[in-house]
């Protein structure tokens, strides 16, 4: 592994979070009524070691690569798509790009591995490869290669140290294949049952798609207990590159926000590269991709959205923004039962609730 | 029924509503994938007669009032509190007030029927009656102040035109059992099933207030087929008024937000006096309360929230303000495929998903 520290992660703040539920319950309102702001207020109360303040600046990071699949097999959309589509999100005209400029966040986009080169200032350039290889003939990429794209989303966040929030998406066709791939190398989950039809395909690329998913399994047999081995073999760029961004977040002391399918199984490799940064993530919205449900359930995620998307590039994170904002401004500026001249005994009983 | 003419609704514009469609179809991404988010822009252009715009004035309405029931036996919560706290929601500094102003959004609070006197220049003054009736003992109102308290919401969304989007709140003690009530009589649901704790009560407190639903059930024997009879003998008179409101923002066809459970309790009432209404309401959040997943059913309600909140007061809506005006800027800002240099034949096949 590279020049980075990702294990040094230190545990949520329990006097901070202890703090602000007693805040939260001295608040005007019945206990627990505002359900989960409130414990949104408190994660965040540990994970920035202090009650309230604002999510100022917020950034979604996009990571773009080429998945390694022979793809015409599996979808009709060409690799040219992640390119175009990169540039469409950097230009600001994608779904994501709409959804942050409305959330008041940046949108910064990193080129780690498009088969086809991208010539723009928008797009962060640090390719690693242009595209893995195909995983269903044999590993997608050395286990070097993996580790610099760990080490790129790693930097992508401690080079960029002055935001409050994260949010992590990805662009890049074919990558709900791998995100299978690396869901059932880690939760043991079968292909048949999580993989999804992605943007959309017909019955012949999705039977394609299981058998390319167990196909590469099966020859490449990703060892689950060494997460950058599954990543290396079956995951992408983008993947690895997301893993690295949550450990830099968690390691910073950053909250970072989960997106859908493809950014949730990166949040698990993350999670078993290094068990202390699960507590600096939020689910966003329950993605329509059947496998999020598996990665929810390995995870315990609980994403308060259910919007049926299933677009990716981040698209959920701005609109969890919105909610984590939210439970900011619950805790720090409603009034207190003394502030608001009721007689907290009167709500006494409430804590029976 | 007083001088408005609540049936005067129209259906949403069908060719807005296509055309709608089709620019969604034309964005830059695969299709469907934006999931609720489309259904909300598609809605939002059915209501407002063209596609995109922005959701600029937001409010939230807020109805506060006692209702009727002999609350010492079902709450430890004295009836000052619906006094105080709609004082505090008016202050801006409850749970809907610190919500709304994160949402850019006003607040506006009626008393329409609370028991102890206020005296706010920031609380309108629109009282029917201090406190309804126990309903336990026999109806709640007279059917003549149940159409007051309607006419009165109505008034408020009629009298404040410049809005792009009404939420629709409530404060009062014991509403809880109220809409409880209510429900029952729309539904036939079991009183047991719906009933919940409201802000949190002990189970001699449940088990009086499903006692006193059940007996206000029996005695009044509120007639389904006439909503204004449900209301004034079950109801409350922040019930009513909500109901107004709703079949204003009808009328008038300004899009408009359900809360929790009291006020889709209103929903469903103004549901029943005029079925035109309900396309224009959206749900926002699942709320705790078990009486609300009774209305979700019985109104195909879909809230794409899930939060655990129960507080009421319309705490849930500036959230799903966010969420509708996202849906705007998908609609509004994405590149078409053209504008995106993607060839939308390369998506063709997957409108077969």
């Amino acid at each position: 592994m590279q020049n980075f520290d990702y294990k040094d992660i230190k545990p949520l703040d329990e006097q901070a979070m202890e703090d602000a539920r007693q805040r939260l319950d001295s608040l005007s309102k019945p206990l627990g009524s505002l359900g989960r702001l409130e414990e949104y207020a408190v994660k965040l109360a540990g994970i920035r070691g202090y009650i309230g303040g604002s999510l100022v600046k917020k950034a979604v990071l996009v990571f773009a690569a080429d998945n390694g699949l022979h793809c015409p097999d599996i979808t009709p959309v060409p690799k040219a798509v992640t390119m175009l589509q990169t540039l469409n999100i950097a230009r600001g005209v994608a779904g994501v790009s709409v959804l942050a400029r409305q959330a008041g966040a940046d949108v910064r986009v990193y080129n780690v591995g498009v088969e086809l080169p991208i010539n723009s200032p928008d797009v962060i350039d640090v390719c690693v490869m242009n595209g893995t290889e195909d995983m269903a003939a044999g590993p997608a990429m050395s286990r070097g290669q993996c580790e610099r794209a760990i080490a790129i989303g790693y930097a992508a966040v401690a080079d960029n140290p002055a935001y409050d929030v994260y949010g992590l998406g990805e662009m890049g066709i074919c990558n709900t294949s791998t995100a299978a791939a690396v869901t059932a190398a880690f939760t043991g989950a079968d292909p048949k049952v999580i993989t999804g039809k992605g943007a959309g395909i017909n019955d012949t690329h999705y039977q394609n798609k299981i058998a390319a998913i167990e196909r590469a399994l099966e020859l490449n047999k990703p060892d689950p207990a060494d997460p950058v081995d599954v990543l290396a073999k079956v995951g992408g760029l983008d993947i690895a590159a997301m893993a690295g961004a949550y450990l830099a977040c968690a390691h910073y002391g950053v909250p970072v926000v989960i997106d859908g399918f493809i950014s949730a199984a990166a949040a698990l490799a993350a999670e078993k590269m290094a068990p202390a940064c699960r507590p600096y993530m939020f689910a966003s919205h329950k993605s329509k991709e059947p496998g999020y449900m598996s990665i929810a359930k390995a995870m315990n995620l609980d994403p308060p959205l259910d919007l049926d998307m299933r677009l990716g590039e981040g698209s959920g994170c701005p609109l969890m923004f919105n909610i984590l904002e939210a439970s900011l401004r619950v805790i720090e500026d409603m009034a207190t039962f003394e502030e608001g001249n009721v007689d907290s005994d009167e709500f006494i009983d409430l804590r029976n609730d």
